[in-house]
């Protein structure tokens, strides 16, 4: 068995909007190795995607799309009873407009990774899914769909011969069936900088995370999502990090 | 001299929005070679936007962006007092998303022609202007930029190395100077199909247009502008194509 | 027993937006008693509805507000998962705005009928539901809230000290329990301008709908919901309205 | 002469849009005494609405609209060339949408602030002007209009009977004609609270302001409007507080 050198960190970038700021960005890229940029329906905006797009080009970050429902007074957190047809249009709209500042900046788009309440709803709903899928396929079927690690969404996308990523989540308590714990259950977010680092190595290292009820499951991911939002978000990315350094493991993707 | 065999009418289509339908966008893809693809900010949604392109390829007629100010409300007619960054990068935002469209149904997208009060103002105020073909040069340096003949933005666009596509209107009446007399004036607009078809032969073969007060101007277009939301539009239309056609000139970009 | 000598007919009005025109509203006005308004969110405009307000004034016409989730792109149709403080407050707001138009205009806003996807879940989700009656008695608490006879909403909402109008459709079918037959099946929709009549006079004769199946069921209601956006429909509400005159009942709220 | 002992502090605040949190509005609400309530168009959102006139009517704050440009990805920020028709309209929603809220939160809606680039163009422009001031007739002839201390607009609101609330920066250099220094000339803004302050107490006293020039203006406001979006701002407020505390002046409407 080959040790692990080196692993992906995601984070959500590019969220502001005129003139609303919102996160570390220039923070959270000094830490991540792939930007997930909103595209401008649920948070974001051109100016910011271009900003955001040249700051990780600079950084030799990967970059990939991050799209979501029409719904910037919701931030695309809630369930929107899409059909097939707008969702896909939706969506090949976005990711075109990042595929295309990405070129226009000089760098190459990498990903998808749908945003919010389209992420939630398409990990496991064949509709939407095939939406997200189709849409990704039409405008380049050289970028992979990121996604939950274990979801029936990525077994959908290989089937159409889509690449993938599975992410998993380092601050989060995961349920027998590979799931996350719903956040409203206690416990769900792990707030200890050094538990969440040790749920971080432990996927890179043993591809398992322990249960709260005891013994551990299987989380075979190729990328960690992190976060950057606020103070305490960033020092779990910092605590990964430092805890991967001591263990020989770069951030990269 | 060659006779000319062959020139190009261009409309806006792809105006829709969600449950708002607007034009007779499958009758004027009968007549014209060039679609204006309204991209999504003044007019047009995802759905709309991917239709069009499709019927356009379908017909291989030629697709181009029809971007405009983020002013849905407004239908791209108000003036807005956009910075140059945030002009350029709603307009690589709406050029890319586009591009991406036309990438995904198969088709190239060939050349970007603002909207409304965008339009009005980048065919002489150089700070938009640039915004214009700056965007245009970073999402693809093989489109062109279609604009007024006789517009400053024309030559500044060539001055970049950017192709450019010179429009002419049938049913206006133009100044001496060379630009349109304002819709305010008695005149501007001609209703009379025959002297619409007339004005686009005069244009397509002698390269000049009748002025009201007596005596002609040139006017070297490689494009004509038509319009096809309402019957009396679309009569103009047809009776372009039928007076082409007894000249022996067909349609096509 | 008195006979019913005037019975209301409401419309949906004022869902043009900007430079989209849609629905036939001056035509509509002339034949119903009640408009209900949209509000901004889903469909219509501030100019829109100031201009629908004054023509409802114009003609003696009860004025409704229509409001709707935010949806723009989706005309209200698709179902949002909502909060009921989100949702409150959006319905605070477009029914304020309504409520002022029709001051500013002189006439005074009388009941409130939510539109598409929130109407469908109101109907019997207490969470929106309460939402809605809550907005209302915010507003002005001699609103009524219109809704289809029938539905728990109007139960809530007197329970809660607000008044209701029930309303029901002459152009769809019931099914036993009293809740419309889906669209998706077939017979949902009466395409006869003699049946819609026809049902339309059952419901306010003998307060009740005959059913596919046979037999009949109550259906009590203090308003009939018809549409104008198209040749058909109106020519439905026209033969309600002759229908109606025959049997000397007059159009009124 | 009586000695003047109380002074009004006025505010831009519920300028946050769904997920997009700016300002200290808690802060800021301890401070002033006038509350200028975004209303939706340029910033602000229904939930941010009810929230920010609920926490000002709890502390007996005077609550204004605070309406702006349909622009949200500008702030408001960008000349937008509205037609007299459309401004009115847009300006009599959001109006109402305050008004409304007000009164369902149980206080009175007392003036009406328009924002940014309206409030820049309505005090010198006629058309702009008038659409404000007839908006505000419309809604409600109780309510103030608030604008620039010396600004055309504010005659032309009393000639319509409309009442007025003349209001003046403390921390803007003015030039000899009494409009204020632009922002883009050096030491158009005071940084130091102290000569903030100074110039405040200048006002509410003796109705002048100092010009960089040497000499001074005559400037009457009835109301000083204070920012409280950084933590410097804040300071600046904190300072005028104090130093109208020192000379026995309260902060009152």
């Amino acid at each position: 068995m080959t040790a692990i050198t080196r692993f992906d960190l995601n984070a959500d970038l590019g969220e502001s909007f005129g003139a609303y700021s919102v996160g570390n960005d220039e923070e959270v890229l000094r830490l991540v190795s792939s930007a997930n940029v909103a595209c401008g329906f649920h948070a974001g905006d051109p100016s910011v995607m271009m900003r955001t797009i040249e700051a990780a080009a600079q950084r030799g970050i990967r970059v990939g799309a991050h799209p979501g429902y029409r719904d910037l007074a919701g931030f695309g957190r809630r369930a929107i009873a899409y059909s097939y047809e707008e969702l896909k249009a939706d969506l090949i709209y976005q990711i075109s407009a990042a595929w295309g500042m990405a070129q226009a900046v000089g760098v190459t788009l990498s990903y998808v990774k749908p945003h919010g309440a389209l992420y939630n709803t398409m990990v496991r709903d064949r509709v939407q899914a095939t939406a997200v899928i189709d849409a990704i396929l039409a405008v380049d079927p050289g970028l992979k769909l990121m996604a939950l690690a274990g979801a029936p969404v990525l077994e959908w996308a290989r089937a159409e011969g889509l690449g993938t990523i599975a992410e998993a989540f380092a601050d989060r308590a995961y349920l027998p069936d590979g799931t996350l714990a719903p956040r409203s259950q206690p416990g769900a977010v792990l707030y200890d900088p050094e538990a969440v680092a040790a749920q971080a190595l432990s996927i890179v290292r043993s591809q398992s995370v322990g249960l709260f009820a005891g013994g551990s499951i299987e989380v075979s991911a190729q990328s960690l999502c992190v976060h950057g939002d606020n103070p305490e978000a960033l020092a779990n990315v910092a605590a990964i990090v430092a805890l991967f350094a001591e263990n020989g493991i770069a951030v990269g993707a």
